[in-house]
C-alpha cells in the first residue's frame, strides 16, 4: 500500500529507474514493514523548464 | 472544489476517460453533497516503465 | 494500480466516504478494465481555511 | 523547502512560466519567510482532454 | 482551473496563508490569463519530523 | 532538487520514518547521481479509514 512518487529531472536513463525503484521498495519493506507487492513506485520526469529554483527556471541556472 | 486525480497506466482511451470523468464526479455529486461545475477530474498516465510494483517496472512485470 | 485522489473539504462522514470509494472503484473497473484488488482510493480533507478560492481562503467566502 | 506545484493547461509559453515562478517565489519568500533557494516551483501541464469539469472533458467544454 | 498546491512547514498564520493565496491568485490570473474564481490553491502543512532534507528529518537539523 | 513523497498508512516511527528518509536519500544520490542537500523526502501519514483498497477502506479490511 505505501505509494511512493519520485519527482525529477528528467534524463534518468531506464536502468536508474529500474535500480532506484528495487532500492526503494526494499527500504520500504525492511523499514515499514509491508510486503514487496504492496509497494508501488511512481516516476515523474520533469522537464528542467518546467522546475524553478528560487525563482528560476532550472534550465536558466548556470 | 472536491479535485480527484487520477492516475494510471497509459492507454485508456478518450471515451474511457470522459466515461471516467462522469462517473467520478457524479458519485461525488450524489455522494459529497457538491454541484458539478465544483468537481475537477484530472488525468495523469503513466508509462508502465515509470511505475513499479514490487520493485520491478510494470513493463517488466510477467 | 490506478490510483485516485480525492482532496475535498473536511467533514464527509466515513459513511461517504466508504460509498465514494465504492462507486469510484466500480467505475475503474467498470471502464478502465482492471480488477478491484488494484485500484486504491485515497482522500486528502483539506480544511476550508487552507484551500482558497479566487484569493480568497474559503472560510472566507460567503 | 516550500515546493509549490502548478497544474494547469497545456499552452503556457516559457516566458509566462518563468514570470508566474518568479513571482510566486517572491510571495513565498516575502510572506512566508524563507530564502529563494529554498523555493521550488514545479510545473504540471495537462491537456484539456485530461481534465474534467463538471463531468466533461475540458476539450469539449464551449 | 489551475490549481496549485503549497506544501510547507507547519507554522504558518492563517494571516501568513490568506496572503499567500492572494498573492498567488493575482500572480497566476495576470500571468496565465484566467479568472480570479478558475484558481484554487491548496495549502498542506507539514510537519517538520516528515520532511527530510539531505537524508534527515529537518527537525533534526541544525 | 528530487522530491520523493511517501504516503502510507500512520502508526509509522519516527525512527522508522528517518530510517526511510535516509535510505531512500542514499539510493536516490548513489542511483540518480545528485548531491544529498538536494533531496527533499516528504511523509504523508494517511488513516486507513482514508485509504480504500477494492472498493473499502482499509479498516474494514480483514
Amino acid at each position: 500500500m505505501p505509494v511512493v512518487t519520485v519527482e525529477m529531472w528528467e534524463g534518468r536513463t531506464r536502468e536508474q529507474k529500474a535500480a532506484l525503484a528495487k532500492a526503494i521498495t526494499d527500504a520500504v519493506v525492511d523499514i515499514a514493514k509491508t510486503t514487496p507487492d504492496q509497494v508501488h513506485v511512481v516516476f515523474y520526469d520533469v522537464a528542467r523548464s518546467d522546475w524553478a529554483i528560487g525563482g528560476k527556471l532550472a534550465d536558466d541556472l548556470g
